[in-house]
């Protein structure tokens, strides 16, 4: 396992990174497979998106496409973890004016999720951590991930993953995850418009929703008409795709859609 | 300048630390006179009691007491600032069940801030960015900082300060300083329930904020409510107390309220 920082090769960053001090930073996480990493050209327009909206000074993709590339070399199966902040800079929330972006490259183990996930599903519950609206970092994968932290360690170990509610009582996503469920012949995953993290594996399933499967639709989600959805399934770029096939005492079947959309995604995942 | 990482001189910390991975901590920022950190107690008070809310191992205070006293040692006057992170795991949010927290103890020069911003007060902004309502982090000095980087980010150079509202358009608090205002002879600081952080400095006023002085009161408080008060200030543990002489194109006078204030907090303020 392999990390470059700014290219070299090391595993210790600055105490003064504005990362370390306030999670002023993005990430991306790729399932490598082969020595490639999947879905490329998605994390990275996810990534130089944040970036923009951030005002972090965007690393040069081309360096990061080798450095990506140098550290996957003979991986069979990895994750590979980028990590952009906005660089080294004095105290206080304003960075200096000649901040330049700290790029982290590393690549770490292939999470051991019991196959079953993917073919029989998962239970997972509501958590009790609300995620906030931030019209400032909604939709993006930034560095400031400590609801998700207080989320995650709600869930018993029995739970492969929670549900997470804005304050108004919507559904958003998981801790890890992005949700789509399907009703009345109708798939449907959460607006992020106002929390939540724009998902690389939820922008294929939007595409790939097609004829003659239903068309994904944006909608907002309450609590129980997820409870009372026909098929739930969740995503990220790891896993590719969960059925849900429980939330807390609810049984959900693992229906025909979510076997359709597995399988439409499935050259995008490294387990299928 | 001395930096101390878990007791040892260094200024590099782990890349798979949770503080750079997720923001997964806490800090303090405190003034330091004649090398001795002002208002100890009252810093230690706030860590552990964030601590304690996020599942975050709490340290050895005089562990801690000790590496203060050491770095601040024949500091004239200088800042102290203390990370107190998760520590390191692996990948993912759940950490693993035998981490233990990072400690980051370490002196940085004192801020250059014109002594006429304390005597003649400061011209402030309301920001764009909005701070977030969350239950999970409200009250915290987290280090989940991205909303107040990119609040003082939109500031021009000739406002010392932004003013944050959340999302229903209450007055939060500025980017580093937490607002009071006077109005009809009360005494008045928004509320800290659902988002913010709750200050040292804002502490020591709501207790000495004793008669004559009208006592201090917690309240909601609009945009309007803040444009229409007798007298606004801001306070920390660094600028002990800046008058608002402007919010915007509305000026304020520096009321007896203020000078008040000002007065009874000094004994705590590295700058008076």
């Amino acid at each position: 396992m392999t990390t470059l920082i700014n290219g070299e090769p090391g595993e210790s960053i600055s105490v003064y990174d504005r990362g370390y001090q306030y999670g002023d930073g993005l990430f991306e996480t790729l399932a490598v497979v082969a020595g490639e990493p999947l879905l490329w050209d998605r994390h990275m327009r996810r990534l130089f998106h944040g970036a923009g909206r951030l005002g972090i000074p965007a690393p040069n993709e081309s360096l990061l496409r080798d450095e990506a590339r140098h550290v996957c070399r003979g991986a069979a199966r990895a994750v590979l973890k980028i990590i952009v902040t906005r660089g080294v800079s004095g105290r206080g929330y304003a960075p200096g004016p000649e901040t330049t972006s700290t790029r982290t490259v590393c690549l770490l183990p292939w999470p051991d999720y019991p196959s079953a996930y993917r073919r029989q599903g998962v239970a997972v519950r509501f958590c009790r951590t609300m995620i906030a609206r931030s019209g400032t970092l909604a939709g993006l994968k930034h560095l400031n991930r400590l609801e998700q932290v207080c989320a995650r360690m709600e869930l018993e170990a029995d739970y492969a993953e929670g549900l997470m509610l804005d304050e108004p009582g919507h559904v958003i996503e998981g801790t890890m995850t992005n949700i789509f469920i399907v009703r009345a012949h109708e798939l449907l995953t959460p607006d992020l418009s106002h929390s939540g993290v724009e998902g690389v594996m939820r922008g294929l399933v939007l595409e790939r929703a097609v004829a003659p499967l239903p068309a994904c639709r944006v909608a907002t989600l309450s609590r129980d008409t997820v409870l009372n959805a026909d098929e739930i399934f969740v995503t990220n770029s790891l896993i590719g795709l969960w059925p849900v096939r429980r939330i807390e005492s609810k049984e959900f079947p693992v229906g025909p859609v979510t076997r359709h959309i597995q399988e439409a995604i499935r050259d995008a995942c490294a387990e299928a």
